[in-house]
């Protein structure tokens, strides 16, 4: 199995859904993680359940390998730094943070850190929350910030790895963006190149010049041309001002040859 | 309906599970948008199929003022900027982006945004990418990346929040730490009373002295007393000494009175 060696935990308290037990393997699996740990889920073999397997899609081997305990002391066994999730503040308890505000400075404690999520519909207990060294709330909407359990494995997940150093995105390797850029002089020459052939086709009338220009200029600079785009865009003003050049037959059509 | 206005859109092309449409209506919402748009899902009706609902949850509003429409170019009606989401690097196409990367510089432009998932096995089609504005990767397992759809409807979700500015935590109001600190002569006062009993009760021996007080004091230090848990720590030592001063009835009990 090639999943990173990570020691961080992520602990499902009681859950309800057999569904989101394996959303929660592929949600810590595709951010690298491997460690599951269930505490006295409602289906007590939930790792063979049809739902679970089917949610983890490729995350089976994480799921297969989470373990069921009693309790979330058991749970927490090794762990030197749980953060409970909650979405309701508690009046007593470790502090209420933004994942944000808190993983940063974390991440490089060394600690052996669990995520804790209660159940679908309660959350976490008071008693399991007062166990942990912090609070994690994700910022949601006020009028409905219910995310699914799964969700928040996700982003909990997500926001973790990024704080470890997160993973390089595999960059695209556009052919355009990777072609050497046109230099300014590049650009005047082929917007000079389509002035012409827009005079001469009677788009742009030389004694009464308007804003046109200066608005493609712009156009262009955005657009951050490269060398090869340039050499296209004076193929086409080259094509049209051919084109231009030609005798139309009745018919409107470019005469042969 | 209390959503905020917003004019983000999200689109999910040709999604094959209806649980994941209902999975995505509930991930946006959450986060404060409403506008989700579905090209040519494999369920016509999605909107009002069991699994959509049920995954919707609280979202039903949004999973039910869903558009169906054919074709991307009908679901960018209206947007100026839209965003592809995919896993693996296109030859053209915009440039791919970590959505961190590219979504806090693109939140102050002012543009009607939209984010396009592409299906859940297959991803965007080519064609699909081309028509964006950029490509956002959501960085993964370089071994095992791929997100369920909705998860990763979810995660663009959030970042476009955060990227807006997001919404406030809820903060905990816990009684220890809205307490006033204690200062640093408290503690050590503390410390003290203790270093007096521990001699007394003779677990320390002021003729060998150890480590033990520097290090109560180091702990201490990391907890950041508050003044009240200042005097429960001096009140513990207070019945530590009455209780040692007390004689011991054979059984080993305290003696009344």
């Amino acid at each position: 199995m090639s999943l990173p060696a990570d020691t961080t935990r992520f602990v499902l308290v009681r859950p309800s859904h057999a569904g989101n037990v394996g959303a929660a393997a592929r949600a810590i699996k595709v951010m690298g993680f491997a460690d599951l740990v269930l505490v006295a889920p409602r289906f007590a073999n939930v790792q063979q359940h049809d739902d679970a397997i089917a949610m983890a899609s490729g995350a089976t081997d994480v799921l297969a390998a989470a373990r069921v305990v009693d309790t979330l002391p058991e749970a927490l066994d090794g762990i030197t730094w749980a953060c409970a999730t909650a979405m309701t503040p508690r009046d007593f308890g470790p502090p209420t943070q933004a994942p944000r505000e808190h993983l940063p400075a974390l991440a490089p404690q060394g600690h052996r850190v669990a995520f804790v999520f209660g159940r679908e519909r309660t959350g976490l207990d008071n008693a399991d929350v007062y166990r942990c060294h912090a609070c994690l709330s994700i910022p949601a909407n006020p009028a409905y910030g219910s995310l699914n359990l799964s969700q928040a494995v996700q982003l909990l997940a997500y926001e973790w790895r990024q704080a470890l150093g997160g993973w390089p995105v595999v960059a695209a390797a556009p052919a355009v963006r990777t072609a050497p850029r046109a230099d300014a002089a590049a650009v005047q020459g082929a917007l000079a190149h389509w002035q012409a052939v827009l005079e001469r086709i009677g788009f742009l009338d030389p004694a009464a010049p308007t804003k046109l220009m200066p608005r493609l200029n712009q156009l262009l600079n955005r657009a951050q041309l490269s060398a090869d785009e340039v050499h296209i865009l004076r193929g086409i003003a080259r094509a049209v001002d051919d084109a231009a050049a030609l005798p139309r037959t009745p018919a409107g059509s470019r005469k042969q040859g």
